[in-house]
């Protein structure tokens, strides 16, 4: 049985899957004994297209019954054994003139391998995409014990990346009046600042001044893609709590002057690689933009997901010429969980905009990922914050430390551009000089 | 300015796009001289995922508003210098391992042409995979005139596959209370039996014994990829007449103990090869015997759309042994309009027979299109009928005979594949006998 | 069978009617038999809420099912008997104290006649609001020739005085992506400008600068009850004609200036007595300035049907002092189609203004029912024009002659209280000027 | 402020009620002044039906707004002086002829109180039909210390009545997918068995083998007007905790022969003395029969609310010859909470069977309002299990007896007119033997 992303708590969809499974067992009492590789090249061979799609749901019912082990095994032979056609690739790889277009994408389509015209021929039965990323998910989970699977999972990835293109998606407001099915895989799918359950999730939907977007696939109508939450403030904030306690003093959204991306998550795990982030934080702000024309400014709170390994890491190598003494002992404060003097709180943040500004991996974009996404969408680093996020996590990953991008829509492309023709940070020049002194 | 499918009547679509480009131009004043070739390969070397979804709408902005000669040019140019990288080809070439998946599929990756990231990147824009299909149909069309665009088509074919995938189709019965906006595109669309304006219409989605199904792709909501349309009756029938006639007298439809498709059309030329038919017909059969059992039987009223060309060919080329003196008499007769004898029809029923039996095209498939169709999707040739189809189509396609296919249910699967694996065909014996007469 | 308010048309409707009525016939046989009037006491008697369900549904259609004079035979009937409880009456009489708002409550509902909870007991069977407002309007239609049925008529009103409440009411904007259902009733009630066909309605609801707007009934989801026609313009328009025409050149929306009520019509002949159109106006006056801010006029176009028979009313019993010898001369030109002189066309600017500023009926109101309608939702009469409806209607009521409103909100709530309490006209200087000349 | 029924949960509600409060007297600071009596007398006078919409919309904004006693204080005003004119009314009864409809329905007329004119002019609000249920919710909380009140209850009660119409219910299945703003509500207005959160709400709603349905008024769509909570079954319960228990093995709905109506809740306090019940249940066995053809038999698991009271006022009196020595020391080995024996346990089923056939209110219903309604429904009394109800609620109205009532669908009509006519009660022999013993 695949566990669904956010398995334990979807009761009601196990449920259903349990039951449909034990009905269909029932039902098809001889799959138990479909040879499923053997049905995989039949439903390639076979030239019907309507025909195809019983053997399709068949194939799909029977690996979804399969035992995890087994099913990974099923994985491996479909990965080794639906390639393409040895004949045919070899005939267009001598076809193939240098600096020729046609000869160049018959090879192209000679070199595809069978494998993800199966997985397009599964897809045909309704409902079949969600449980074609679920596979996905499973697959990456044992792609580091079976490397062998690497290929398929590129397979995945492409077709992926073809089917949940920016214009097959839409975007839909998340509110109290979404539905519980939908709701609850909300809560299982924050990442970032946990929701603790309905009365938690009502204050982050349900309140005026809060706003939760999403990005759906038609093909998979109750299952959210990725979702950013916003809070409307009258300020830009500087710590999580207060945007999350549950007892606020709301604000009226027309008096909002700025909007807020507290969290943003990614919903679906068999949908690694396919980037939907900078595409739905650009059309929210569209959206607020429209409803709310006394939005002025669009910032982030964010978390340094990095920072504390990225410090240890250096304290330990060496390598950082930054690391003086004195942040050598704040390190040691920090994890010996000593309260911080002034000065410490400003060597702390100083170590921050050195880790986002500078620490960079090889290719030249910055270290950590969160200011990665937001500095390639064309955002400013624009503040540092101490005791940000008291949080378990927000204690392991950056000693509490939260920071704000600035999303400023004159200045969008021209940064963006900066970044990704060379990794150009833009920073405060206070920041700037923090990191550098 | 591309003409959509159905173009004239279309005005309120014709205004807004018109309108909606005079605005454009007005605002993008610079746009006329957007180099457009250039804008594309910008399109495809910037690595901001949102910043491009602006300049892929100016993209398609500009490309529509082009005259139709310029637009063709921008295509072929696309063509021609959209290929694959050379240097990763070159040595994706010299990794290949016979019989190795993983090279080879390194190799399918090297080798896809650039023109499908672009076609994948234009897609993004909101409502742009109904202006790429638009896209596509005008190439098609110019594709004997410009044969350097066969590779591009390719691409998009490719691609079209890929996102109008079963799986992504929905299904919708088209009634009375459909919008008009959809209505009018199936009075535009409908390609065999032409719908003489709304009360027509009426006729043919409101009445309690009519139905109408067609296939949509979320992304284009407003448009019908495919639809068929059906007769519930209390026996099969033997003309199209007394199908579309306006003063009918109307059969309660839990009275029905048959279905008949009578008319199916393809809505998209843009969608040539992406094939939607036999998962049209066989969900239709699903949903019409769920919603009334006491459907017994499904049939067809179709037409045989090349008999009179196969038949005044092979009158000419005296290639077919069955054509005796009598067939060329009942020719000639037909062609001078004159009245037929008792025996001369069941001498044209014969040549019918022996047509859509007997006629091949090279591989093995039987010549007649329609005839192909649903002797592939496993039905059985069950009459033929003179004076059926006394429309100016009918006559000139095949002097007014149409016949019957049935879907068997018990037998669907086993016909399907026999005409599958060695183009046998499911006919009933005495058409069989009357063929070899 | 009750003739549908817009009958001829809807021949889906009457097709499922006519079936519906047949099947029910058969499964009901026994109900040729069915005593209604006993029936109908029986409903009120019998304790049993759901199972009353049953026996209305009988009730209505057997009432249906009758010929016209049968079925008002048992209107009358009802009429005669189903009055209040005479004993509960007379004692509800004798306990009553004047000035005593308890024992004039208790006189109220004993004095209530039990036709009111007959028709409340009838719509109970879901869907028969809208057969009982049907109903109704046959009631009216045969009022005059059965004046006993005035009081059965009157609990109509008052109990379709409170279920079509303003507050159970929605506005829906009608475009072409509205239902064809809803569509043609739009093209059979339209009763100023008649709609032509669907090109032409499709130009009125279509067009990015024409607007429909019209209230609905949440228990009649596909029966307009009024609907209203917006031209969004960029000035007053002074005729009809160029409103009506297929080959307009369009207006972008956010160009307007100016919106043109050119035709409201009530759907409904059996909720006369009950008045939708001034909500409606200032519903669409909200709607309209919050989608498009650029507004900053509210006219209409309106006829003036009642000028004409005035006119030769007044020239006949020479009562009215304005008619001098030139309007008389100007009448007798009219009615013999005379072209008129520039002076003439003076004079008949003047005749109207005369007709629409003085012309009152008994109580004080204006004489003609629309100016009656706008002046008292508080708008100005702002302009006369000549030749500005050519149409047979507009020739044979106003000899041509339109007028605007002008809905200024700074004053329509001072003009509203101006006409309601001392039926004062607001009208241009020059228009009064032009009437007392 | 009004307390909505179910009132302190509905945190988001209240928010923006007193968010909206807050803007409206910010808005309207001049309305703190308002005389409402007599703006309410101005509402009614105006002419203007759309200007009135602005008063309306005022007055209720700022009875909300008051305090409790305030708002109380300003009903009785209005029901003290929103009479009818005292002078039609006069004329009426001297003109009434007894034995004249005409005259009688005239004396209707001029006898209605404008505290129903007020009332239909308040609702004319978007949004109202809502508030003035919560306004009589409170009236109704406060009338036993207002007694002055309930002429204005009457008005509400018979507006309600002809607003909240059979024929203008929509019933709604209410499942996982519905909007978490809807079910919540659901947790809050469930009176017979407490919904403990969302986990045990999804029991209750997702279950394959689990409905809930519910009544909806179009100008309330968020607030249910009352459902019914149904478990399908193999078997007739026998008691409720089975029903109730959060891990359950679920039951194929295909596989269930019963259907269980385990629980019935009205949700509109404001709606006192409109009964919906009887639809409801009616409804839901055609639903259910149609979506499920396996179903065979429609029962209840009732509580038996009036049983221990009952039984202990009786034994106080003495005035139940049935009530012997023994069963006198059942209810004190009951009070004590002895364990009972096999014999006792017969005496309590026996003491039931005796309170829900014998005891009668005066007009000779029986005693019971459970039993009371599915009698009257057409139900029969089935069976009598102890321990059935172990909650704190179950023991101490009936110490943990329920009850099966049994709609046999053959039966239902006659036993209501049974039941309604003479009062007849529906009980297995078994039982009435036991009664009479």
């Amino acid at each position: 049985m695949i566990a669904s992303a956010a398995s334990t708590r979807f009761l009601s969809d196990m449920f259903r899957r349990i039951a449909g499974g034990g009905r269909q067992r029932a039902a098809n009492g001889e799959d138990e004994s479909l040879d499923l590789v053997e049905a995989c090249h039949r439903l390639l061979t076979d030239h019907g297209e309507a025909s195809g799609l019983v053997m399709a749901r068949r194939i799909l019912d029977r690996l979804e019954a399969l035992e995890r082990d087994e099913r990974q095994d099923i994985l491996v032979q479909i990965a080794a054994t639906f390639g393409p056609d040895e004949a045919k690739l070899k005939q267009a790889i001598a076809n193939w003139t240098p600096g020729d277009v046609t000869t160049a994408r018959a090879l192209h389509f000679a070199a595809e391998p069978r494998s993800q015209a199966l997985i397009r021929a599964l897809n045909r039965v309704p409902g079949a995409t969600a449980r074609l990323v679920n596979l996905r998910a499973e697959l990456l989970s044992c792609l580091a014990a079976r490397p062998q699977l690497a290929g398929l999972d590129l397979d995945f990835r492409h077709l992926f990346l073809s089917w949940f293109n920016r214009g097959f998606l839409e975007i839909r407001h998340i509110d109290w009046s979404t539905s519980a099915a939908i709701l609850e895989k909300i809560i299982a799918y924050e990442a970032v600042h946990e929701i603790q359950g309905w009365e938690d999730l009502r204050q982050r939907v349900g309140s005026p001044d809060r706003r939760l977007f999403a990005f759906f696939h038609p093909a998979m109508p109750d299952e959210p893609l990725i979702f950013v939450e916003v809070a409307l403030t009258a300020d830009t904030p500087e710590a999580i709590a207060p945007i999350l306690k549950s007892q606020r003093k709301g604000l009226e959204p027309d008096q909002a002057t700025t909007a807020v991306f507290y969290s943003i998550s990614n919903c679906q795990k068999g949908l690694r690689g396919v980037s939907f982030g900078s595409f739905l934080i650009k059309q929210v702000v569209e959206e607020l933009s429209r409803e709310l024309p006394g939005l002025k400014r669009f910032v982030t709170l964010s978390p340094v997901p990095g920072l504390r390994s990225w410090a240890l890491a250096a304290a330990k190598s060496g390598a950082v010429p930054q690391l003086d003494e004195a942040s050598l002992a704040l390190i040691q404060a920090l994890e010996e969980g000593q309260a911080l003097s002034d000065d410490q709180g400003q060597q702390l943040r100083r170590l921050a905009a050195c880790y986002l500004l500078e620490a960079r991996r090889g290719a030249g974009r910055v270290a950590d990922p969160v200011a990665h996404f937001h500095l390639g969408n064309g955002a400013e680093l624009e503040a540092i914050h101490l005791n940000a996020d008291l949080s378990d996590a927000g204690q392991t990953n950056a000693w509490g430390v939260m920071v704000n991008y600035h999303y400023d829509g004159a200045k969008i492309e021209e940064r963006h551009q900066a970044y990704a023709n060379s990794h150009t940070v833009a920073a405060k020049s206070a920041l700037r000089a923090l990191a550098s002194s």
